[in-house]
């Protein structure tokens, strides 16, 4: 069973993308391990650039990654795939790597520099800027898709 | 102003979504006129081709529109933008042309190759498939992005 560990800064504060968070992490646990976790967000303050901000960030979600774990970033302007191509690759992953495949997505900020070169993947949703908690919900319903692929069902069509 | 009028096929089934839409629709009327047309869809029956369900729909969609009228279909393999691209494109187009700027969603099925070869432009949000429940929210929320764009405020970072 493929498990999978979404790791995002801070809580979801949209009403309607928090309920559907929840409808794809109900789903996704009838096919795959699945961990949610919410690190703290760093407070943008004066004096602080953004780079300290996204490298306070770094930390504390690297902090949330044991040493050997699969690490993919989201980045508007990482790989795409499309719905199929992301089925196989989890195919793939789920023979080569026995641990957690760890999906990160960073805050209104995105992520550090540091954060994207240390992943094994930075994956692209789409080439639009989308809403950190709107990724949340496109990535949940991607993996969700991938493994209705992988299992024949007939959701994806 | 910019006017856009987006036409799905059937009602948005999901609580969730449905509540997005409703948030960035209201949003969105700040910005520009906006008409949301939902026709009805064609039941997928025995013995009727996905292309004869999808033919019925164009029909019923193109009912809605104008001779004249600029015709946007979404389609995962079609043109993709970042969001600042996307906005120049309407900015552009609010010089270019006078009327409505209409967007075609399609129904789980997507579009029939007539609606995607009649349209003026064929916009991706995405490599993935999304459900075209989701895309409604994706196009909506990316339109309000290029329109907060357009006027130099602050919501796209």
């Amino acid at each position: 069973m493929l498990k999978f560990r979404i790791i995002v800064v801070d809580r979801t504060r949209s009403h309607f993308l928090k309920e559907g968070e929840g409808f794809y992490q109900k789903r996704l646990k009838n096919y795959a391990q699945l961990e949610w976790v919410e690190v703290k967000p760093v407070k943008i303050t004066k004096g602080r650039s953004e780079e300290e901000v996204l490298a306070a960030e770094g930390e504390t979600i690297a902090r949330r990654l044991m040493a050997g774990d699969y690490l993919v970033t989201l980045d508007r302007k990482g790989e795409q795939y499309d719905s199929v191509e992301l089925a196989g690759w989890f195919r793939k992953l789920s023979v080569d790597i026995g641990g957690w495949i760890n999906f990160v997505i960073g805050g209104p900020l995105g992520l550090s520099k540091e954060m994207l070169a240390r992943a094994h993947k930075v994956l692209s949703l789409s080439r639009f800027t989308l809403t950190h908690e709107m990724s949340r919900l496109v990535l949940l319903e991607q993996i969700y898709r991938s493994l209705t692929i992988l299992r024949g069902e007939k959701y994806h069509k």
